[in-house]
């Protein structure tokens, strides 16, 4: 009798904490693709991750990457990694290369989760920032899904999102998933941030496409330590392949209504980089802005007028 | 060994009722925002939620509210909120004054759902049809993402999502949310529907976007109080800015196919309010009709032509 | 005592297999819509299932099938329903003829899977490939949301979600959902594809939308059967009724990047079935290519020029 109730005790811990004991993973999966959701690719993979397990907890970061945005997907991940707890898993794929030599791959980075996606720059940013752990290349032997040897270009579907879920799910530990790589990633090349001669330059790595706002890579820190403060007049330059495009003075505030609707205003966006707008309008349509590597902005502190 | 049964069994039911014994939350969480689902923003604060709890129940109920459309935030709460059972929290986030002195509250609503949102406006429609039961504020000393204070701009992540996903957890119950407000919320004015001389006369909140319907805030019980019949010939009317734009007779159907595909017909949408259209067609295309206070529509009853 | 043990074990057993036990669903609700995610109604859907089962597994498969394209909506079933495990139930609201006399039906289908949806035209090609195993019609009288009887034009939240939601959830066997029908469909005539006189012709039944890829109906065995191997150079020729808009060479090949960027190149899609487009460009971009059945596509194999 007794060794009944120590069973269902057991029975009871087992389906509560078993699936991830043991394991660092976390049971979510998030998904990235430059697929759009106008088609069935997306859920495609979504039921191929559901028949690895239902017990799976599946989201989405985004599906409009532009096509063949590598730079974009890098980003992405760089905004919203940090907000999802350790052992998430997250399968990102923009996937120019697919069928070619690049390297599927699965990387863990410094604070705790997962990324499986092509080895195409997509870990870029990742790497800089919050650091990659360790990286392991997918051994398509045996993670990938049965019946798929004839699609060559559904990866997506075929290899990351079986192996996202295999891993995920915690029917394969991280070491399960193929042999170790050195930490040698692609990378694409990008121009960090400086200050120089009291002068703070950076690019626009992305638009906050929804409202028309500038971000740039130039982190508030950089700003802090060199002498920036809310209230702070700033100008502020944009620079299209070295063409001057805008300039102009407005606040460094902590909120867009510290200017009346329609004014400019300088801000720390959500990554704790500078960013600039237009209160309840779009700076990016009323000055032609857009991203890239060939966008420049530069910031100065203006003189106090009088006192 | 009795007490390891006790024990057992109440291990069981602890797991099984106890994240939302003695609450009302029923573990749903259903987001709305106007971010749009291009960048990570909407994920971050998913990741926010998850790491509140991984046993939430996360939904979408839209992220394509236009930029800053207050108005439109209101109306699609009330369009959908009833059909999600009580218990279930809503995280609104239509949020032009960011970081101004607008109030962050949750309100109870009569039919037991919580809206967490910037009080600016968003819970008009709701207040107004179903009622707001209790408002309370919500107290960001403890109701904030840890680690967020630099961030000003991004409260839909730090304060909403946050706040929400602790209170559809049952981590806190309602009345930790904050302290207790009057039910006095901010109303976005706007003009009701009327019975007056034989014309029913009402506004256009919202179009039908995907179809090109006109829906108007003329409820059909207004009309059958005062003796619309389906089958009724009706002359419909719309005006913008007091000029006529549209005038035709069109009969008042149970479904579309009473018309020839082409022909325009009128029917009470899924909220019980009258609305036309034209049978697989658009007809806010065709007549150029769009949605706002200033587009009114009026509707008379026609006589039958003999018998 | 050993009764309290007993149920307690029956208790656990219960909960973690009881949802499914004797039934052949697995608890995951996949939707798809015309309805677009600019408003409430997909959201209002998934708040009817909630409210039937909150342990079912919502997902989407898309809810951008344009405005009444019932072809479109038979297509994505069949790209997507067959990577979804046996027991899944679809959802599929893409019905112009809402309130008319088409028929509520769920079908199942070989695999396992059902499909609830109007009988008008989207079980076409699941019924043609996959194959219906049985076919019922949903009795409104006791498969409708409570209290909906007074809205006409929403089957998709009032009938199809409440159904699927209760067939999914196991709140009913499939037996329950109505009377057994005939498996005799409503059925879009298309042109499927042939091989004569050394020529493969096929239609463009969707396009690729996202990339600008070409999708064609010539199923890749077609090709195998008779001689086309990859490596082979093919002539690939597109008409728009009957006008010849393209001709041009290009190799059968397993990924994109066997041609640089720019150049056309010929593979099997995700489906196994003939496609075309530009590496990391857009075909039907380019060439002004559309989908329906009035696109032809030709194929030939060329003769190696020596050797």
């Amino acid at each position: 009798m007794k060794q009944r109730i120590i069973l269902c005790t057991l029975l009871l811990v087992f389906y509560v904490l078993c699936p991830f004991s043991g394991w660092s993973q976390n049971g979510a999966l998030v998904f990235q693709t430059d697929f759009g959701l106008k088609d069935g690719a997306v859920s495609a993979m979504k039921g191929v991750a559901f028949g690895v397990s239902p017990q799976l907890k599946q989201f989405d970061l985004t599906h409009e990457i532009p096509a063949f945005d590598i730079w974009q997907a890098a980003y992405r991940l760089q905004q919203t990694v940090a907000y999802w707890p350790a052992g998430t898993v997250f399968v990102s794929v923009v996937d120019p290369g697919v069928g070619s030599v690049r390297k599927s791959v699965v990387a863990k980075i410094h604070t705790g989760q997962y990324i499986v996606t092509p080895d195409n720059g997509t870990l870029t940013l990742l790497a800089e920032t919050i650091g990659i752990d360790s990286l392991r290349q997918i051994d398509e032997k045996v993670n990938r899904l049965k019946g798929s040897d004839e699609s060559y270009t559904f990866h997506g579907r075929d290899v990351y999102a079986y192996t996202g879920a295999r891993l995920a799910a915690g029917v394969i530990r991280y070491e399960e998933v193929g042999p170790a790589l050195p930490v040698d990633i692609v990378k694409i090349p990008y121009q960090p941030a400086r200050f120089d001669k009291g002068i703070f330059s950076g690019t626009i790595p992305v638009l906050d496409v929804q409202y028309g706002n500038v971000w740039t890579n130039i982190p508030l820190s950089l700003l802090k330590e060199n002498g920036i403060r809310y209230g702070d007049q700033l100008k502020v330059s944009v620079f299209n392949n070295k063409k001057l495009l805008y300039s102009g003075v407005m606040p460094f505030a902590t909120t867009f209504s510290a200017v009346a609707p329609g004014q400019p205003v300088a801000y720390a966006n959500s990554l704790l980089q500078f960013a600039f707008g237009i209160n309840q309008g779009s700076f990016a349509k009323k000055h032609a802005v857009s991203s890239g590597g060939n966008w420049i902005v530069t910031i100065q502190k203006t003189a106090p007028k009088n006192k």
